[in-house]
């Protein structure tokens, strides 16, 4: 069996299975194929530890050879369908970084249901919901996630036209944490919304399932240090140029503003859901 | 006069010069020549609110035309030792962004004096200042500085072995707040200690003007919740991977450790200085 396992590990890629792999940079062969990639130890260590099946395991020849990441090696090994070792140059051209730890994944998309997410909630404990409307850069979603993750929050919705979950850059900005608590794409499209929740839908239901929701407003009403939060708060995050969109501002029960005390036209959307985010959760607390 | 204004902007920029604001991509050439550049609207009219003399401004042939920024332009033109029009591609050559909006400004670089910045503080008014320890990251930093401004710091310290203020990536993401409050670069060298204060004897002076001294760290004693802010707080934010020096935690009064509640290993830099400053402030005030 060490032979086998050997064999499996020592096979190299494939000119065809690489083109392949590298196409998966492009958001509509990722929808096809319903796969993304990740790339480096941490991100590999995150998507073991939350049990993913992986397609591939690509790797360098020195990353096999590293002691110190040895058990997270044989781990991807082991939960990955094929697994192939990689020159240096060839890894550089299907992730994002340019020098990468020397190890990428090939993963299934995955999603999370969200009846079954708030159902699972319990009433006793505080929760934070966090809404990506229309949020466009992808190291400001990444960002958001990795920050909504930091403080507990229970769910990430990314709305329609927000950027993609599976954006090379959004993942690599999210640290693992995508592994790390459900977030869900709402619909993008009619065909889509056959199978998945449309953003709206998503704010109503969660408001039907006891969240008060807020949006981050610059032009809001209300003083981010007069709110009392509650138990259950969602708090949405709008577009980095225009905002929340209409839509979503007439479903808010509060636009919520992040007093200034200087001459900046505008917080960064990943530091205003920070100062939000620490509100809620350190008043909550 | 107009049709002397008018020859002036009309003027071409040589191929020498436009070599020469190239050039000031580099490090090496900024520190030699004392000059950046700034791209955009928004960042040259924060400048000219400043009052900044300009070197050099430059715009295409549609800025020119622009209606929305004439004023802007008369302006940006006035304040500008040359003024030359420029072919979007040339532009293009010059600037960070892909897509600039038609106007760029080579400025002179400038320095604010530490103890002229703290014997203008008011004794009876909050105050903050937000001291990067080691921060390399140049879009953590220009996104601390921009926060730092919303909140209305007082200064940002930058440590020697930070990001520079002047690197094209920092000024872009401070959005026009690095005219907005004063910002201190401080010594890198023996060379450079001649004219500049080194950052911990920044901050011990910041101390002596009666500021406490507090780091963000992942690791540290106090819980973010339980701080009593004093009227002066300085805060120090550190390097992404490795956080505080050991000489600076050697001078703080204390470590500030942001509870966390999920999985995420760590917060972004600008996101942690984003929580600390809202938290800062807010009870301030």
């Amino acid at each position: 069996m060490a032979y086998i396992e050997r064999m499996d590990t020592e096979a190299h890629i494939s000119k065809a299975k690489l083109k392949f792999v590298r196409s998966l940079s492009q958001k509509k062969v990722r929808e096809e194929e319903s796969l993304f990639v990740i790339e480096g130890w941490r991100a590999i260590e995150d998507a073991c530890a939350a049990g993913m099946k992986a397609r591939m395991f690509l790797h360098t020849a020195e990353a096999a050879e590293d002691a110190h990441f040895r058990s997270v090696f044989t781990r991807a090994a082991g939960l990955s369908g094929e697994t192939f070792e990689v020159s240096v140059r060839e890894l550089e051209t299907v992730t994002e970084t340019v020098t990468p730890q020397g190890v990428a994944m090939v993963l299934p998309k995955f999603s999370h249901d969200l009846h079954g997410v708030l159902s699972r909630l319990n009433d006793e404990a505080p929760h934070i919901i966090v809404a990506l409307d229309r949020v466009s850069e992808p190291g400001n979603a990444g960002t958001i996630i990795r920050t909504a993750d930091w403080f507990g929050a229970d769910l990430v919705l990314l709305s329609e036209e927000s950027v993609g979950l599976f954006n090379p850059k959004v993942v690599r900005s999210t640290m693992g944490s995508l592994f790390h608590l459900p977030i869900i794409e709402c619909a993008r499209s009619a065909d889509d919304a056959q199978s998945k929740t449309g953003f709206l839908d998503a704010l109503r239901l969660c408001h039907e399932a006891g969240f008060s929701l807020f949006g981050a407003d610059v032009n809001g009403a209300a003083d981010l240090r007069t709110v009392r939060w509650p138990k259950k708060s969602l708090i949405v995050i709008g577009n980095e140029a225009h905002g929340l969109s209409s839509g979503t501002a007439d479903v808010l029960d509060a636009r919520i503003m992040i007093p200034k005390f200087g001459k900046a036209e505008s917080l960064n959307a990943a530091t205003a859901a920070a100062v939000m985010l620490g509100a809620v959760r350190l008043s909550q607390t």
